[in-house]
């Protein structure tokens, strides 16, 4: 698939109805990629989005020491790789090898894209406030990536325990809501 | 409808794919009610949201001096009083009674719950210390309702300028993710 680079004014768009994400990282040359159900959109512009990376998770402390990562957007037929990511951690696997990820250079930070995602966000932290408390970490987006042919993407929705909800049809009601 | 008090340890199973929900407050004895998006579970136990809520909505002040609010997931049959709460303003419409909004006293909150929906948190503030920067509120659920009858709720989530996702279907994979 052939990406265009997204306004950034428009990335709210994806991550409001609050997909399953795979956050990629890349520390002393190890790329990783973990399962992730916990971020909120924080502000339009510059897109800022908090979220959740347990301090269990290995890809913590590559967040916390990087300061860098990219939010892959997955579709249906990437939920096994989905749950995959979910249930196996990068101390002892190559998710990408294991998975069948395909990696490529982002543009602005050291993390790899996840070339089959319909949509990848390039990210830098930009606040730590409530990492101890809660793990919780602020992100700006700098760079977004959409494949432009995808335009009801069908998203995964975790419910947890294996149960996700598949994105359904997309319905227009008159709103001057952003 | 008949609803159940839910477990809090499985509240996280509502909010995790993402609603629009609608965020009720009552202060001086005047109820409001105003439509969410951006918000995501930050603790499975007690279940803690964080969520945002602007300065510029008439909660703001509502939520920041009472502390307390109602959480309600709205679905598909709900679609118009979501964007009638979305494009009103408190300050100016009574939107309980302009949408047909039925309220409920909370068992330990002073919010109203919404009948209509087929959940409902009762919720506490319980950190404010992102608020300046982001409006953005950490909230305790003290109390979760839901109606038994409702196994997969065609919930709501918004991709901006009246565009709602509708919630699909619901596919179960082999995972221990919680």
């Amino acid at each position: 698939m052939v990406k265009r680079s997204l306004p950034l004014p428009k990335v709210y768009g994806l991550l409001e109805p609050g997909p399953v994400l795979l956050l990629s990282t890349s520390h002393k040359g190890r790329a990783n990629v973990m399962t992730l159900s916990w971020h909120t959109l924080l502000e339009f512009e510059p897109p800022l989005v908090g979220c959740v990376v347990s301090e269990n998770d290995f890809s913590f402390s590559a967040l916390r020491l990087t300061r860098q990562c990219v939010l892959n957007i997955p579709t249906l037929e990437m939920a096994t790789q989905v749950v995959g990511c979910g249930n196996n951690s990068g101390r002892s696997v190559d998710k990408f090898a294991t998975f069948g990820l395909t990696p490529q250079p982002a543009s602005l930070v050291d993390a790899p894209l996840i070339v089959q995602c319909h949509a990848n966000l390039e990210c830098q932290v930009v606040d730590l406030r409530l990492m101890k408390r809660y793990n919780f970490f602020v992100l700006e987006v700098l760079k977004a990536w959409v494949d432009p042919s995808v335009k009801d993407p069908r998203t995964l929705h975790h419910r947890g325990y294996g149960r996700f909800m598949v994105a359904g049809e997309t319905i227009t009601l008159p709103s001057k809501m952003r």
